[in-house]
């Protein structure tokens, strides 16, 4: 007996393995899972898998992923139709959403500038969001990239591309994490909310 | 716009998320990942996982997983049919083949008694076991379930039934781990390494 299970176990054990987030214990977990798995929970998973190639698209106006394009964000009269806050990925807008705090509009970049992976301004959604701006509408940006270095970069490139447009152009305050402890917060933040503090 | 995604992103979520190991976060993770896999790499994992559903199957003979009964293990004259080592699931098979130290049969039981889960020795796959050691080729047991109150009452029952029919009854050694540190060893541990030394 080879150091591996019979065929098909083995096959998807390796098929889970490539997803993120799963090592090959998991993956074995989950390939055992499946195999005592009811038909019902299985054949749903599959159909949840191939429907999700089928029928989702990416938004043609803010490039987030939906099944029907304008997506129900930008189709949507109720939203602020003055701001546009752009992220990364679509599962940021999520992030946003969950805020209950915002009720704009969005534009996902589907990435960040990131020299170390060969991206640059021209492989992100950037000409679609400067078509966007020449909205007369349109009166503020906000930018709600990652805090990262790639973000950091994004946020800075899209500042300068915009700030002659003569539209507000806005980012995520930088700061404590509520509920955190200040001796545990490194000097970069901490010194950010120095520098960002407000009246109390 | 609810807070969830549209349509059949959120049900490819919700799908993955019911998955052992897998959180709300890995299953969106996964999902977005999906989304961008080439079709090959899904068709892969769909096909994977039908596959599993429809071609495994058990051992007659020794409960395992296998696409063909008898399994590769049980139908291979090279194997030592002298012994017989019990496992609580398939993947311990795995993990013994592993240590490339075995070279005989396994009995795979399916489990291991827990009156907390109402399973007993019933829902064993043990009378299999018991027909299996008519055959007088058969010199020993390896019981090797794992080392929990659950397995460790498996082994007293199994150790308790097997001992009448004249047949050597093994179990795993219990002890440190290698390449632990004896200051970590819970005393439990370090308490059977004790009682089980043996000349240097």
């Amino acid at each position: 007996m080879a150091l591996a299970y019979d065929g098909a176990i083995q096959r998807l054990i390796d098929a889970f393995a490539k997803l993120p987030g799963i090592g090959p214990k998991g993956a074995q977990r989950i390939a055992f899972y499946l195999l005592s798995a009811n038909d019902d929970e299985v054949r749903n998973l599959v159909e949840a898998i191939t429907d999700v190639k089928e029928k989702v698209r990416f938004c043609d106006v803010c490039g987030n992923v939906c099944e029907t394009s304008p997506c129900p964000v930008c189709s949507d009269p109720r939203r602020d139709q003055s701001m546009i806050c752009v992220v990364e990925e679509p599962k940021d807008v999520m992030s946003i959403e969950r805020t209950r705090e915002y009720h704009g509009l969005y534009h996902v970049l589907g990435g960040a500038i990131n020299p170390m992976a060969n991206v640059g301004p021209a492989d992100l959604n950037i000409p679609k969001l400067l078509e966007r701006l020449q909205n007369p509408d349109i009166k503020e940006i906000i930018l709600a990239l990652d805090p990262n270095i790639e973000g950091e970069a994004t946020t800075s490139y899209l500042s300068r591309l915009l700030s002659p447009l003569g539209i507000k152009v806005t980012r995520l305050a930088s700061g404590l994490p509520v509920g955190s402890d200040l001796e545990y917060a490194d000097e970069i933040t901490l010194g950010r909310a120095l520098a960002g503090r407000r009246e109390a």
